[in-house]
């Protein structure tokens, strides 16, 4: 029930309403965003002219004054953009403020203040120990009890359409060689689910399980891009550094935690059961499906309902020693990998470690990305009444070096 | 030659003089400072007065604006500040803006985007390598190929002075039993060198090792608080998280690179040659002696300069791959270790993994921090004339949990 021209199946229904930052045409300005059907809403200039309440925190064109307002401010703001967006006596003042998705440019949404990311796919590190220990290779031995994860580079998140240069770096691959230096001839994507900040918390003091949503704005897309020959060779024993510090790729829409609330289903049993500030009772499965595509081929459709840790978990294990939590923080899941062959959210499990070349169509295969190559990772969620919930893709070029 | 009461043997001599942020007694504005002998410089009042050109990047209460406006501005404020501190006829003028150290709290000095921690003390590495995986345990394969390093958590980093409440977690020791969970049995220190980095690079753009000096600002102190039992049971597959995540510490003063022209020194041999893009004609190795007082207690003496990797070395590492760089960066050495046994820069390695606990003094011995310790590193380096450049101390105490 809307007075704008919305298709019934738009992946940016009105029970979405996601979040972003974009600038018009040649306009410098960035300006915060609502993407709703095949426009963006000009939040700012809405909310000045309606002189809503919260029109003070849209000025700054990125999302960040918004994030850190708190969960009853995300709330009031949807709830008035969805009035806006219903009432028939807001189609005048609100439809001017609308602008076409095609006449815009999308800007990263956030400053990232940390980036951090998770590994919660358990068939994601199984498969990665078979490829790279050998086929006997087992989970690690902490991996079902510690929710593993490790910091990333904030600096060098950037929004979806972002080419991606092919990294240099020292590349090893063939054990019974040393390292050579060169760009990386093992350039893999990693299809995964990153969670927003809002809230942030104090210094030497823990976030509890239960308390996730009322620190997690929402939801977005991450390519986490990784060049395997890089990463192999530099990760003992302080984990990924170059592997992963040269480019990662995030949505440019985030998804309101408001608007997931028919994709939510109980996570997969955990056995053992874990420690007690990981426990909750609460369900923060999330049944997105997401989709990878390479050079328009779709090559996988990971599951994220199957992820064996929550964003909940993850959110209580990161700050369970103390550390604080900053608006802007972003962490992803790691590689989204379900059980099937056609569910491995990364080239390196596609292709098994390079072994077994994948086919795109038309005879062509892969193992690893070429140069030119396109990546677009999407996904979608239940929404009410059958619809779906459509998260705007994340896509990227490989440039040659 | 000065017209301040400055001791020949100041640690915060003209030579020096550190950037840094404080607050004067109870009030909350937060102000750049010079630290000269027993005073600090209040920068932008006396930028400001002195009508100075780059009195605009000093209002905002951190360092950032000035980091941000490169090497030829950073050399044009020391040489004012000098000028001002030198000639008697701005002994009035410039008199009036002194505060005495004892009069300021000092703050965190600058914004921190990225932090990375290195591994560039190879005796630290050997010590590690034996003390967590036996005594036959030799350098990991890639350490004297790559210099090794990983990211940390920024918005953990915090100034001198701060208390550290000691991190909970999954804990792991005996390698016999199971984790357990609670507040850590094996809390450490890491004594280290940070760079700061000034001028930023653009993504896609390695920084080759010889504009070191083009990019980073100055140095300081770092303590990288370390929770060993957390760490030992992460860490696998991807590196430190929460075992490091809680806090990390740094001196209150950068000393600008300029000042530590007389520290400079060939680094050790390296042996194989590294890669090109690692080879620099310029010495980057520098010749600062840290201290390690554990409730005043001298425990241990590192040496910098025996250090295989520079920070010159890092930084061509760190963008080798294309990732950039943004003002405010921060990268820190590691562990600062030299052969000898009261060189050694944790106390994982001054109690070899709390087997054998050294003594503090009157019989008093510890393995790792107990609460209410008190750490402090301090360092110093060759200045001019046989004088010596200081640096700030980094100090905290732990808390209980």
């Amino acid at each position: 029930m809307t007075w704008l021209d919305l298709a019934e199946d738009s992946p940016f229904g009105l029970d979405n309403l996601p979040y972003g930052v974009f600038s018009r045409g040649g306009e410098p300005a960035r300006r915060v965003g609502v993407a709703v059907g095949e426009h963006v809403l000009d939040l700012p200039a809405a909310a000045e002219e309606a002189a809503a309440p919260f029109a003070g925190l849209l000025g700054s064109g990125v999302l960040n004054p918004l994030l850190a307002a708190g969960p009853a401010t995300w709330r009031e703001v949807r709830a008035q953009v969805r009035e806006w967006l219903t009432e028939p006596r807001y189609a005048d003042q609100i439809g001017a403020h609308l602008v076409p998705l095609a006449e815009i440019t999308n800007h990263l949404p956030f400053e990232v203040a940390d980036y951090v990311d998770f590994y919660s796919s358990e068939q994601h590190a199984i498969n990665a120990g078979r490829i790279l220990g050998g086929e006997d290779a087992r989970l690690p031995r902490n991996w079902k009890s510690v929710p593993i994860g490790y910091h990333g580079r904030a600096g060098t998140v950037v929004v979806s359409g972002t080419p991606v240069v092919r990294p240099s770096g020292q590349r090893w691959w063939d054990r019974a060689a040393g390292p050579s230096f060169g760009p990386s001839e093992r350039l893999d994507v990693e299809a995964e689910v990153g969670f927003v900040v809002g809230t942030g918390s104090a210094m030497g003091t823990p976030v509890p399980v239960g308390d996730f949503a009322e620190h997690v704005f929402g939801v977005c897309l991450v390519n986490d891009w990784s060049a395997r020959d890089l990463q192999i060779w530099e990760s003992q024993p302080l984990g990924p550094f170059l592997g992963k510090s040269f480019a990662t790729s995030v949505s440019p829409w985030i998804v309101p935690l408001d608007a997931l609330e028919h994709a939510r289903v109980p996570q997969p049993p955990q056995d053992p059961e874990p420690f007690a500030y990981l426990r909750g009772a609460e369900p923060w499965g999330l049944d997105l499906a997401l989709e990878v595509r390479l050079n328009g081929h779709l090559v996988a459709s990971p599951p994220f309902a199957t992820q064996y840790w929550t964003a909940a978990q993850q959110l209580a294990h990161l700050t369970v020693n103390g550390a604080s939590l900053r608006t802007g923080d972003l962490y992803a899941s790691g590689t989204v990998t379900g059980p099937e062959r056609h569910q491995r959210g990364s080239l390196l499990e596609l292709s098994w470690g390079g072994r077994e070349p994948f086919e795109l169509a038309g005879g062509e295969t892969r193992t690893f990305l070429e140069d030119g190559d396109e990546v677009v990772i999407s996904a979608s969620a239940p929404g009410s009444g059958g619809r779906r919930i459509g998260f705007g893709d994340v896509r990227g070029r490989v440039v040659p070096h």
